[in-house]
């Protein structure tokens, strides 16, 4: 046994003997075993143990850890910390926040000693209790391989990965060790964290399926290795096409180029978009498939602006020609590009004078200018769409900043008296329909006089007789 | 239910309204459910049923099915198999025996009636039962995809696709639509030629797992529809690969590339080589990974020349830079271009005259003649190593044609006194091991005169002052 862990500390968790293994030692047999081990190949092994304060035994087995650590002349930090409190302040079970402290105990440890990796002692009867649970769940191909000899936790760290090396030594082997040796473990404390659920898989649903295969546990324990070897290939597949049709990546949002995401396979699709909310939101994640397949069925049939909820907080928005994941649509980047107003109703706007539409964009008037101290070159050649000049004089006041609604219609500038539907002239401008709604729209007490950066119109046009201007910018104005 | 059908039957059975369908029918609920919604949607429906010979009851239930068939006004034919005798003598399962004599005859009442596939009432909750089926028997993540829409399942047909319409329907939602539409099923048919393991998971595990996910059945069922989308790509990969591996595929051999099949993925070399094997095994494989695993390990290590047990009576061997898979290493390709001694013991040749060294080699003596009588361009340019020219003086007869032993040695042609091994010969010759043991070797009574291929004795050349020659050829005879 000694032999083949040495194989899979070296080739499949990539340790090496110059450098300290921070290991998790809770003080019973599996882990007792790990810590055992790696001394014994001579890895420089750091004891972590942490006392739950779950139960009284909590000091023994503190003491026992301290005792198999001191025999050997390992290193040995223990803390203590409130689990059933903490439990019930983050409305957490026990199993999880002592599985959630526990390794944040460990990982703490493993950055202050610059350990090369954490060591847990994961066997392969564990190994075969996750996978059922992962089939319990429908957790798909991604849960059945199971745990793997190494991995980084993000969650944790993304440097130091987590290491499993009994993954494929049963508990029975453990034991036979831990009496060939004499080991002392604690009794019990293997069962101290695990799950309600992880119990009756172990203690009923194991043993009743040796009644159907006795075999059945090393058939399992095969298939996580065979669907692994699998999912090597398939994630070298996401890789190729995360990198075809990643778009941007930002603090709070990331893109696809849409015609590349959807030319993907199904299966593809929806590892992408695993990868991206693991992107957005670093940290555990049980992700469930049918939310995953609910997010791919809104990309197949997403109307540009539209949007929806996928999971941990993030959303799903289509653009024209991209697929958005976000904490919140409305922050992403392509709305700098477009003026938005943020008032719920119509804001009045003095001439000279200006108002702020959100943030980023202020609408300014400036005038009335007498003509003539205008250089009309600038009016007559005004390829600003954002900017433009109108006659003062055909203005009926109070002017009004709103947004758009039904029924709006403009004379466009060249047009004459023939209208089109605002609407329709954002369509048109293949204006994003959620920008649509927030467009900030210039009127008078007769019409619409200005859609800024789409047309002005025709009635308060500049004419060789116009004595004085009002100039009107729309202006997008870098945040701070 | 009827539309999700609809869309179910065009979509993903592809199949069309205007072209007969037969439908396996026992009168049970699930296939008696198909049979009416395949009517109603308007498929042209061929009803057939197999009477087992099972139980008693077999003639009412026929009787049963032939009335749903009439009311419908649909074909129905019938037909009797003594299954239990035919288990006896095939050594199968009753299970087993029924369901290949079933399909077999659904398939060839296909073919009667140009049918355009074969359906039968499989549902999620059977496909929810091969997985665990699957699980407990660690098939990998090919067998967790379960049962597919439509496949061909190649042991009954290459060209008419199996489908499976009720594979998302529950069975709780057929006896619903008995219910709702009064149909009257056989009772107990649906467990007639389920095996007991099927029967326990039904009944026992998966009962259990409710009391642990009320949604498992979903859950296992999302996983399957899951691992398929993910064995697309995996398959997709694997074609790829087959194309790229792929050297040549005989009767009852193929072989690949042995330095593309190695820089596969483990998980493609896998697939590979499963799918090699039913490329010359057609027909029903349960294969075990544990199996395909041994495969890849020799493949890894083997040398050349090196055979190994693989599946199905189908062997592998490993050549210099290919990969046999064949059903008897012997009888490769590539052992028609080396002569082969069939010959356990020692076979005396007469000059003139031949022995025949195997089906597909002779070996022949002509002369003496004089050598005036030879054309000497021919003798002393001679670049053909399976014809050579000695001095018939030098012969010390009885010649044998014998397969090597330990220590032969000759002295070739051109270096005087001096010997080599004749290991060591084939060895620089880069002759593949399987093909050394079998190699002729012509010996007089001193010693090695010639490997055939390979190399003469110094002592017999032809030399100024020699009288008279024999002509030694080794010859490939084309099999008729």
């Amino acid at each position: 046994m000694l032999e083949l862990l040495n194989t899979i500390l070296q080739y499949y968790c990539k340790i090496e003997t110059y450098r300290p293994v921070v290991t998790g030692v809770s003080g019973g047999p599996d882990s007792l075993v790990l810590l055992d081990v790696l001394n014994r190949l001579g890895y420089p092994v750091i004891v972590g143990h942490l006392n739950h304060l779950i139960r009284p035994q909590g000091q023994l087995e503190a003491s026992l850890v301290k005792k198999s650590a001191m025999e050997r002349g390992l290193i040995y930090v223990c803390e203590e910390f409130d689990v059933p409190s903490y439990a019930r302040e983050q409305k957490l079970s026990i199993e999880t926040a002592a599985r959630e402290i526990r390794y944040r105990f460990l990982f703490k440890l493993a950055g202050e000693y610059r350990a090369q990796a954490v060591a847990v002692g994961h066997t392969a009867d564990d190994q075969v209790e996750t996978i059922l649970l992962h089939l319990l769940r429908g957790s798909g191909m991604a849960g059945l391989r199971g745990m793997s000899y190494s991995a980084l936790p993000n969650q944790w760290s993304n440097t130091i990965p987590l290491v499993r090396p009994l993954l494929s030594i049963w508990r029975l082997e453990v034991l036979e060790y831990i009496n060939r040796h004499e080991l002392q473990p604690s009794d019990d404390v293997s069962n101290l964290d695990i799950s309600y659920l992880r119990n009756r898989v172990r203690h009923e649903l194991i043993p009743l399926l040796e009644t159907y295969n006795p075999g059945v546990r090393k058939s399992i324990w095969r298939t996580a290795e065979i669907v692994k070897d699998d999912m090597t290939v398939l994630d070298h597949m996401v890789d190729q096409a995360w990198d075809n049709c990643l778009d941007e990546i930002g603090e709070n949002y990331l893109s696809f180029r849409r015609n590349d995401f959807i030319k993907q396979a199904k299966s593809v699709q929806r590892y992408l978009l695993i990868r991206g909310v693991r992107k957005l939101r670093p940290g555990s994640w049980d992700y469930d498939f049918s939310i995953i397949d609910r997010g791919i069925r809104f990309i197949e049939n997403a109307r540009s602006g539209s949007v929806s909820e996928l999971a941990q907080g993030l959303k799903l928005f289509a653009d024209l020609d991209k697929l958005w994941l976000c904490g919140d649509e409305r922050e992403l980047p392509i709305w700098k590009q477009f003026p938005r107003l943020n008032h719920q109703q119509g804001v009045n706007i003095s001439v000279p004078g200006r108002v702020f539409l959100s943030s980023d964009w202020v609408l300014q008037a400036v005038g009335p200018t007498l003509i003539e101290d205008e250089d009309h070159d600038e009016i007559f050649n005004n390829s600003d769409t954002y900017t433009t000049w109108v006659d003062a004089d055909q203005l009926a006041h109070p002017l009004v900043v709103r947004g758009r609604v039904p029924g709006d219609i403009i004379s466009p500038l060249g047009m004459g008296e023939s209208t089109i539907k605002i609407s329709d002239l954002m369509i048109n401008l293949k204006i994003p329909s959620q920008a649509r709604d927030f467009w900030p729209i210039v009127c008078d007490q007769q019409e619409v006089i200005w859609v800024p950066g789409m047309r002005m119109s025709h009635r308060v046009r500049v004419r060789a007789d116009t004595k004085q201007v009002v100039k009107f910018s729309a202006l997008s104005t870098p945040r701070e």
